[in-house]
């Protein structure tokens, strides 16, 4: 077994991490190129403003619980959620970045996302929690393979999934089973949930330009092509779709 | 300077510890006595309703927030709070007590006192965190100087302030300096949630035999007569203006 002295090492990153190889953690190269900075500071933006997004939704779904322990649950997703906010708050200050600033450009987006996807019973909210907080995840996730160490190593932490997925895959399966129409009824909503989310993510990518050119590389990094982004949605799509079918619902 | 071996002792409970003395950390003699047992259960389950009921409001009050970093700041409060819940449970659950049946007694007067207090605007929500959660601290307080080490120390762990007073003190000061008659709303305010404290505290305490007799003392645990009580209200009552005072208001 190869010596791993850095502890971060053992973490990894999925996919390929072109970035990593010329910009180590020690080394602030990477953040030399003005755009590479901007990019940054707008991806771990819009991380903690949805972050923070999340965990209001989370609590509003915690109102929808039919008993006592199911809302504790829900509600201690959303602090374990709100708990990744002070460290992308932290780096973004660290950066020389006004961490408010950072967020402010997303909010209109994200909060876009919940408003037209506000959940109308607590089966919709917790398909919504699992799904559509997965998603998210799923696409920094791709993002943080095309980021210097350090700044991967953030984004990845605040992604963690605190255990309580199980939880949300149990009462969905459980209701289905017991409803067979929830189950068609929620597959919609899993469906339109995702397109939301496909929605205003093009409406991030045509606003932000450093973001997008993050994802396009630059000089010294590579970046992805067409092929490689559709190849990106394609993995997307079926995590998706692998997502939908644990809760028991068809994609 | 004497050595303190352990390191709960030097964090204290305020006022005197009489049930302390005769029941140690590690003596389960306390809860032989299942009357005793019953009052632990009913104080951990109103403490953890009472949590869960704060956290659920503040996110409320960080929707009225004036801009992102103040919601970020309430926000961060309501999420310590939730992480007080899980020891709560958990003790509630070693004690052999189901946790959310202990919780349900106190639903009712906690769900009231916020409906009769729900605050109009950003800043009524900011004097009802910062007061009334510490006016029920300092109740709870007063109670375990009652109670067995373990639980003592459980209780005043689950009322640590995360620092996140200072936060709500330099809000509101700064809001009455710019307008003197906000001042005198929210000193009439700090007086309603000191109203309804009391008649919610007043109903658990017509309800709930157990936690009143704790008060009240046992064969071997000495309790509180009518004078000390009497003594108990000033302080809490004191301590409630000092707050008031601390925020620049009349109380």
């Amino acid at each position: 077994m190869p010596e791993s002295p850095d502890p971060r090492a053992s973490q990894g990153a999925p996919g390929p991490s072109p970035a990593s190889a010329g910009a180590p953690a020690e080394d602030p190269l990477a953040f030399q190129d003005p755009a590479y900075r901007e990019a940054v500071v707008d991806l771990l933006g819009a991380i903690a403003y949805g972050e923070i997004s999340a965990f209001e939704r989370l609590v509003e779904d915690g109102k929808l619980a039919p008993d006592l322990q199911d809302k504790v649950a829900i509600e201690a997703m959303a602090a374990a959620e709100f708990g990744h906010v002070r460290p992308l708050l932290d780096r973004l200050t660290a950066l020389g970045a006004d961490p408010y600033a950072a967020m402010a450009p997303f909010r209109s987006a994200i909060d876009s996302f919940h408003e037209h996807t506000a959940p109308s019973d607590w089966y919709e909210g917790l398909v919504k929690a699992f799904v559509g907080d997965n998603l998210a995840d799923d696409f920094y996730r791709e993002i943080a393979a095309y980021l210097d160490t350090d700044t991967r190593d953030l984004v990845l932490a605040s992604l963690e999934d605190s255990g309580h997925s199980a939880f949300v895959v149990d009462r969905v399966r459980a209701a289905i089973a017991a409803d067979h129409r929830l189950g068609g009824r929620l597959a919609l909503w899993g469906r339109r949930l995702m397109g939301e989310a496909l929605t205003q993510a093009q409406r991030v990518a045509a606003e932000r330009d450093a973001l997008s050119a993050l994802l396009a590389g630059g000089v010294d990094r590579p970046g992805l092509d067409l092929a490689a982004i559709g190849r990106m949605f394609t993995r997307l799509t079926e995590r998706h779709a692998e997502r939908m079918a644990e809760l028991g619902l068809d994609s």
